[in-house]
């Protein structure tokens, strides 16, 4: 890694398909400015990184799963989804104006070489397993790895 | 721009009362400490520095302009808001303690020279346009001139 | 406070239980690996810096005690909560993985030197009373002690 402001970091708390979506815009742009660019997947932002299968074990597990599918095409926004109504809406919105779609953008960051990495704690609560996840994800790490980045970073971002 | 030590740079994606007051409490800050500031306005935070008139031109815009009206007098707390109760409510709490008021605090940070930006991506989707916007925002731009923008900056925050 | 790169600046405006904790894991990894760290708890995140003892003086202010009342026992999480079902099965299967409950979290932030500031001016607003704080918190404080404290660190997040 080189000169922090070369870097940005990114932490993917939420799970909502429009902070994911800014998520995905500020790295896809940091990556295509030439900064090193990392996203931490954690907790509900792992939806964003699940192939979208049913996963858990246990019964809490599979409660969980149940009731917040992952996967990228799943994802409603934080405000106005009514009962998926809002997400198709928005997809129906950005498709008219021409906005890439999440999977495109998520693929345009793996393009670009944003670094995508996955919080073990939150996927070991959550029962979601390394199978759970896109092949694209390079590691699954603990929270000394995200400081370790976030330290070397000149943009440190919590969405 | 100077050193980076010297600017702030905070992304407003949230449209709760709440959190646009903390934007701008930490921006009004920031500025009166003499670091030079920019608040990029996204998604709902673009309520922020809406007119409150009527926007969308298709019939989603119209319908997401029906159920998410913008400007600052009418947004309302991320909780407890119960139908604009806790709005009126947070009002007037505020008002006994003294505290100022969005509108008053927005123009606070127009005063100490804060930049607004908003964002054009989100403004196509929503189907804002510029004549919707307060005369205060300085300009309409893009992922990239965030990214600019939040590199040379010593704190940078997603609200 | 020494050199930027070896300090970490959290708000804590969320009061959700998994938006809490991850603040918690961050602050103690980032203190742990030497880094000098401050958690400032604004507006709803004050909840997980009180004793969990009523509050309020007025009307306002006991009202939203009573709706919203604090301590890091109580708080649920930021989705599928169900009226308390949430947090109980979050707790559940924390404890299965043996991950470190939120109060030993927060004392684990306390006994690794993170310091905890709380807001002045959300506390008045509330009516929360330095009396209804746990003794660990260090300091009520305004934004420009805030402002002053994130310009000299590398890590800036906003929870």
């Amino acid at each position: 890694m080189e000169d922090g402001s070369q870097s940005c970091s990114i932490v993917v708390f939420s799970g909502d398909m429009d902070k994911v979506m800014a998520g995905f815009i500020i790295a896809t742009s940091a990556a295509a400015m030439g900064m090193d660019t990392t996203m931490f997947f954690t907790f509900w932002g792992l939806k964003a990184i699940q192939k979208g299968t049913p996963t858990g074990d246990g019964l809490f597990g599979k409660m969980l799963s149940l009731m917040n599918r992952g996967g990228i095409e799943r994802i409603g926004p934080s405000r106005l989804n009514m009962g998926g109504m809002g997400r198709w809406m928005f997809k129906k919105m950005m498709k008219q104006k021409g906005v890439a779609t999440l999977p495109d953008l998520r693929q345009s960051a793996v393009d670009l070489g944003v670094k995508f990495l996955a919080c073990q704690m939150s996927m070991d609560v959550m029962e979601i397993t390394c199978d759970d996840l896109i092949p694209e994800v390079q590691d699954i790490v603990g929270a000394a790895t995200y400081i370790a980045s976030a330290q070397q970073s000149h943009i440190t971002l919590f969405i």
